[in-house]
């Protein structure tokens, strides 16, 4: 019998990294390179913030030595306490795990909820590290297509769930597809879960650049939300924290004692400093957050200002929020190889949608990673779209 | 028909959180805790490190981003320098990955040699996170029982090759049992692993504390290393960086292409303050590392020094080197139950032999890490296990 494939054999390579290696050889120097590839922050975090870690470096003999597995004590509190107000919940510290990075977090929760040959469902466009994982786990992808506007219906999942169902992952602002899924659409697949005592992995990377006010659904107002919900965080995008890798789960305490075990296992415990430094934002960058979110939202509104010019060249505009924009094109065309041509015709790095779709599907659409792209970016960045059609 | 355990059910909890928990309301204002529990320095990196990274931290703003998933390029780099000339060796800038931390190496390894169902050969007794990566992973964990002095032998070990079995996994110096394994048994191993088309995995994570000086192996100086071996390496122990977490994996290019996907999938890349940090260890502090291996020596020395005052109740040092010395005891009780009664009655937290060994086993041994216990204090412990003799 042919041995089974390793885990790492039963997925693909990192999207991000191989769009990058598409950059080798091409010359930029007349026209620089619009990245538009990576949902990440290209600033460091505001001076100082930088200060305080400095400080922290050098006066704080703590942080340079090992921490809790689930996470600096007095970030796990401040998280639940914010938690608490804006989601107008009861959250506590115990609710809380740090982790390295919010992909840890996921595939921390994904390890206290399945075996091999379990099912997960994933609205489709998905996020690929989500997709990758899940694959190395044994766990298999049970796609979910999106109704209109890209937001999924719990109906739909409905009709997804067998006895090897373990989970349903929403993505809230969503990642490819930029859309923020409504509270009534989040609060039926919390119920479809809890009905079928599965988990509801919320993933909310992206929750600090929602375009409505307020709490973005209401899950937490149920006492009993912890036999249910699973929530994850990120702090890299809120502070731009990327290179330090700090992350967080929410959910049971019971969920929690596996949760440690996992973390144990993989690092021991999220790096000290980055910790600290979040816990310096959450309580010194509340306004500058609000000011980011304004950017933010404001070259999303460029996007929506820009698109009609595309529109009237056979583009479709299927999401657009968080750091992104989904983008349907009308060229006759595999989105994998437009997206490398565009780099070498129009300097413009996209992920392809073949890159969130499972095998085979996703050939007519584009992710548009804006965040990092200012309105005159924006501009240029549409021209250089259209000049690619002549 | 009943569903599988979800991952994180197949195994134990955190050995290290679980002693931490055993010092809950005990009193230890009297007579102050000997933690040699834990196998990490407590106190931070010298100075004018915490002040190279201070300045990092304000001043380089690409340190604050995402970098590459294999690590830093200049990190990589110097590990390939020092390490051909260490090992007298081929390694190159692509055969080194970083990662957060060691313990993320062995779950990258593992994740790129196994799928669900494999064997993987672990001489007992074991580090516990080695153990419970292989349960979570769904990887059989073959024991292989050591020889005199805690060295296992390869001829042992053939025997317990199946055509499941992917990989063999030595830690020299070793955890939990201190002792260097020999050059020949490596060498052994690694032709043992070559000739069944294995992998050797090696975990010199207490590398800089050997009492040898010069290679302690000769595995690199085969030009087709790569094709049977993996190395792991922290940088957490040399340079105090526990707190950061950065560790490295040193395998052929064609395995770090497999290693990428894990390490992205799990947490992107590793956090840059700390590979920046271990950079900075690599390039000025090969002085001062080699006076904290001299330290650590000194202390293995006391604790052989001291170790017949024990004898003569009966108890017996099996091995003694890196951080750890590990002590058989003659009480008539399992060393779990004893390692907690330690707490209370002496003063000392150790970890208990059961910890390291499949269930059922280990009862009879102590784990002592000494490394941050210095003279005196090693003579206070002693004087307190015989106490307790009272």
């Amino acid at each position: 019998m042919k041995p089974s494939l390793p885990r790492t054999a039963t997925t693909f390579s990192p999207p991000v990294m191989e769009a990058r290696r598409w950059l080798d050889g091409v010359d930029f120097t007349d026209r620089p390179l619009i990245n538009v590839s990576q949902a990440a922050p290209v600033d460091p975090p505001p001076l100082p913030m930088r200060q305080a870690m400095a400080q922290i470096i050098v006066d704080n003999e703590e942080a340079h030595l090992y921490g809790p597995v689930l996470g600096l004590p007095e970030l796990r509190t401040e998280v639940a306490k914010q938690w608490s107000v804006s989601y107008e919940g009861q959250i506590s510290a115990d609710n809380v795990a740090i982790t390295s990075g919010c992909n840890q977090a996921f595939t921390a929760a994904i390890s206290t909820l399945c075996a091999e040959g379990d099912e997960v469902i994933l609205p489709v466009p998905y996020y690929f590290n989500h997709r990758m994982w899940l694959d190395m786990a044994g766990v298999k992808t049970v796609p979910l297509a999106a109704n209109t506007g890209l937001v999924p219906t719990a109906d739909d999942a409905a009709a997804l769930i067998t006895e090897k169902t373990r989970a349903i992952v929403l993505v809230t602002p969503n990642n490819p597809g930029g859309v923020e899924y409504p509270a009534e659409t989040v609060k039926a697949f919390a119920d479809l879960a809890r009905t079928n005592n599965i988990a509801l992995i919320i993933d909310e990377t992206y929750r600090d650049f929602d375009n409505r006010t307020g709490a973005p659904h209401d899950l937490f107002q149920d006492p009993n939300w912890g036999d249910t919900l699973i929530q994850l965080y990120s702090f890299s995008k809120a502070y731009r924290l990327t290179g330090h890798r700090v992350g967080a789960l929410v959910a049971s305490p019971s969920r929690l004692v596996e949760v440690e075990k996992f973390l144990d296992t993989v690092t021991i415990c999220p790096n000290q400093l980055g910790q600290h430094a979040a816990l310096w934002g959450m309580q010194n960058l509340t306004d500058w957050l609000a000011g980011e979110r304004l950017e933010i939202l404001d070259r999303r509104a460029a996007i929506q200002e820009q698109f009609p010019r595309l529109a009237e060249l056979g583009w479709e505009l299927e999401g657009c929020g968080a750091y992104f924009a989904y983008l349907k094109h009308p060229f006759d065309m595999r989105s994998d190889d437009l997206a490398r041509d565009l780099v070498e015709k129009a300097g413009v790095l996209s992920l392809p949608g073949t890159m969130f779709m499972p095998e085979g599907q996703g050939t007519q659409h584009l992710r548009v990673a804006f965040a990092n792209v200012d309105r005159a970016g924006i501009t240029t960045l549409f021209d250089r779209l259209l000049a690619y059609h002549s």
